[in-house]
């Protein structure tokens, strides 16, 4: 793992100031792409070339059971996982409808989900263990098993940038796992559960108040340390945070860009983030969901979500939604006529 | 026109709550993919078919001058008008990037272009006049031009959603139509136009304030009745804002959904919903542009933008944006595995 976080470099400030000479020479008055400039301008800086193109996608689904379902946390039973993760492979959820409509493949990786699936044509088996231990009792997994599901994140990274996949989406799936994903907000935010837990799946009354009790109980009993990351993923963390965690490490050391999902995947850029800082250039947010922990990861990164559509599904959805936009920012920078050769006139001169 | 007025009618709310249903029965959380599930709703709803498809898509840059830019209120000179109009022929521009990318075509209008281009392929001729007078001094065009280029408007909606296009966007190209669309949007919004008026495609200090004076003035001047929106719209706004807000029409009474760019598109919709308020139903909102006179358009509508990407270019770059989420939310509705036959658990019932 260290070797690749030696390898994140920060993306060269004089790349990124060409790129903006070059979209400010567009046929359109400077700036007025908003945020489709800045997509455009950061991804043709990552990948150093002239006219930048976005050739094969992928959206990675890490799939993982949790312990701290023990304590009714969600609104669905665990074996929804397991169920989900082959709905997946037959293309008929949410992520397969996206990810087909934005052009990019959906790679599923069970790293812990609780079945044994056999010889399961489509499925990455880098299954860890069949799911976390309860939280709230003790350590979600050992320390050994976080440093493990981190190297087969980074690993499946680096394999597909090196297969040139150009761009890597980050999704998610695992009852109980927003409780998970929470309670890691709720450290590094160093805030209050009830702050940071929101409604996952859409919990009762009832049961958001025991996933909240699961979470202060996960903190008070583990008390992770906030200045050790993998102490923290290890504790109160899982198997498929730890994956996106790993991937968004990889994709950073591979010059890859990386589109962020919601509040699982935003745990996982947490861990990463906190890692190696200098990963954020190549990091790429889409939507705000509906989860009010996610707000830790914008704030670390210091940029803004893409875009709200008050969603709050996972699987990677609103990565998948995404990565159509950050293409259209590459394809404004890589395809628009210049001033010069449409032969449009500038502004005014100031009179 | 009364006729195309006569025929828009509000979409069906049994048609809606069926379509609800369907989307409830589908592998995922209710409610979980939040404005995408409200934008395959209300399309299957239009289209009240059972597995509804998005096919042809066309972005409409509807093309005129300014008589206002005699104020001085642009950063641009006025023959940017023609040349951008030749740009999007040509396919350099920012609209012909993002349409292409999102699948739809780009058709350009001269609605009042001050240029004679002759024979010009590709380029549909609907000049009502070489733009607009200077609405500082009088009326920008006569009740007659005004009612002309509306028809024009509803006419090209009725003959595309004839020829099978399922999605019709909105855009517009004309140096000085901020001016005119903030008018609007002053008038219909009982507004100061300080608060209406933005920089467009970005002037300074003095030049904004010369924009707003000529806003001020050109209603004090023509006196635009808010009880009559074909006076407003000839008073002060423009022949493309004029064929925009036909359009709208148009596809609305052909049961088409219309996708409304920016500030230039909003005031066309405002005019659009003024004089037919069922209107509404047919109309998608893309992007929040930097423009605060759209804001009258948002509250009008009752509907919030789709997302704010800090855009203010115009030609329906935004529209072109939105399309493809519009199309994703359709290809939810469609393409989704439901619970049953997907074999995946519901809900836990509760405790």
């Amino acid at each position: 793992m260290h070797d690749t976080l030696n390898q994140i470099e920060p993306v060269s400030v004089a790349r990124l100031e060409s790129a903006q000479a070059h979209l400010d020479s567009l046929t359109k008055p400077p700036g007025s792409l908003g945020r489709l400039e800045e997509l455009g301008r950061r991804y043709a800086a990552i990948k150093g070339i002239r006219s930048p193109k976005v050739g094969k996608k992928a959206v990675f689904v890490f799939a993982a059971d949790h312990g701290v379902t023990e304590e009714g946390v969600s609104a669905y039973p665990r074996e929804v996982t397991r169920q989900m993760a082959l709905n997946f492979l037959d293309g008929g959820a949410a992520i397969n409808v996206l990810a087909r409509h934005a052009g990019a493949e959906v790679v599923v990786v069970d790293m812990g989900i609780d079945h044994d699936f056999g010889n399961c044509p489509g499925l990455l088996d880098r299954k860890i263990a069949m799911g976390t231990r309860n939280m709230a009792k003790g350590p979600a997994m050992t320390r050994e098993q976080a440093e493990r599901a981190l190297r087969t994140g980074i690993d499946l990274a680096r394999e597909w940038a090196g297969r040139g996949y150009d761009i890597l989406g980050t999704g998610d799936m695992g009852i109980g796992n927003t409780a998970a994903s929470s309670a890691i907000m709720t450290v590094f935010g160093g805030q209050d559960a009830r702050r940071t837990a929101g409604r996952g799946t859409g919990v009762n009354d009832e049961t958001f108040q025991r996933k909240i009790s699961a979470i202060e109980q996960a903190i008070q009993v583990n008390r992770p340390n906030p200045q050790d990351p993998v102490d923290v993923l290890a504790k109160v963390g899982g198997f498929e945070i730890a994956g996106i965690a790993g991937f968004i490490l990889g994709a950073a050391a591979s010059k890859t860009p990386a589109v962020i999902d919601g509040l699982i995947s935003s745990a996982g850029a947490v861990i990463a983030l906190k890692l190696k800082e200098t990963a954020r250039d190549y990091i790429f947010t889409s939507h705000r969901s509906t989860e009010p922990g996610q707000e830790v990861f914008f704030q670390l990164l210091g940029h803004p979500p893409l875009f709200d559509f008050g969603m709050r599904l996972g699987e990677g959805s609103g990565a998948a939604l995404a990565i159509p936009i950050l293409e259209a920012g590459v394809k404004i920078y890589s395809e628009m006529a210049t001033f010069q050769s449409a032969g449009v006139s500038q502004k005014n001169p100031p009179a």
